[in-house]
């Protein structure tokens, strides 16, 4: 399995990261997360544009995916160029320069038994 | 990141407003969002109909969505030209003039917990 | 909007239909649905197949979907040619003479609180 | 209903197996499950590669899914070359001979109450 699976060009429409949590960090804290998977032989450089309802987009922030290594970046850890807001609505694009296979997570442990939720994102190119 | 991403037509066959919640309005308020994504240089033109299992659709509910900025609306929040009835099923199809992204999510505190769910919406064009 | 969308072919690969619920009936009732938006100006006449581990598939469940309806139906419900059992692994197939547009749910209330998921079914043809 | 649906090559980026669970075993202990459908007529032969953040990936596990069969496979199941760690990312990729249907559901019960996601697999050939 070396074969280069996905796309280069991801969206996802959601984006939401809830300012309170129930529970042990970071387990359990609330976070909406990236998860990448590279596949292929060559290293994934990542930008990553943060889009808002009200202010011009942030980012891009910037990662690398190793050859035949996924990640799972939460967005609550994002720090350049800016971190994101709590409690705001967000959505973002990932480009890459190699294909990779993007799926996107949220864990919201609010009240008092965490929820979790995924989906694919959307594969743009 | 100026390219317009996505497609210019969408469905979500799911749709269900809870009739009840459990926690403090409105963040914790049963709620189904359209969450769009509009990546592009120009304003997004929306129109949203709405399907029922037993009476004509409603709408269409008009939407904007400025250049590279993105909109999590609520059905509960749909007024013009009708509000839309709890505990009933229905679907959606969003029509745009320039392409956007669609995610669909609930959130469903009719419980002593939250629970979440979301989902890429079909891509029809 | 009388503009068929979607396709005639689907799958969903899960299928499990808990025995046991927390909370009133129907609504809070544990069940899977499959949700069929149908825009177009026919009739959709639905045969949805269910796959199981280690049986012949049951079915088909045949369905209508009105002209620019949604129909969203809980597998729970199926009776004819034969229920399908709780606490049982199984997979579905929809086909349908016009295009229609297809997403699963579940609710499961095994536990003191919900928890929902979704996600487009698989667009095979 | 004997047509082969679906696609030869599948990919989840997401994939974590709480350390923890909160009810009875094996129902309600947390998982994560690939559900794989073969609607035809060919028995098929799978071979799913683990992919993590810091080593080498992990397999190939093989499968079959006896034809007209649904296999829902928990990855805590997986024994052959190796088991999987608890709370640790992975993802994977499924290859198949004949075309299946993959869709990827996690049960997470580290709290009071349980939570479901699930999402169709990315497509990927």
């Amino acid at each position: 399995m070396c074969q280069a699976i996905g796309r280069t060009l991801w969206a996802i429409a959601e984006g939401y990261i809830p300012g309170h949590s129930h529970g042990p960090s970071p387990q359990l804290e609330s976070h909406e997360t990236v998860c990448i998977l590279n596949t292929g032989e060559l290293e994934a450089h990542l930008r990553i544009t943060v889009f808002f309802a009200d202010r011009e987009p942030a980012g891009p922030y910037r990662l690398t995916v190793p050859a035949r290594r996924t990640r799972h970046i939460r967005f609550n850890q994002f720090e350049v160029p800016e971190p994101l807001a709590r409690d705001t609505d967000y959505a973002s694009v990932i480009e890459s320069d190699v294909p990779v296979v993007v799926q996107h997570t949220r864990l919201d442990s609010r009240q008092a038994a965490l929820s979790i939720m995924s989906t694919i994102a959307f594969a743009g190119g």
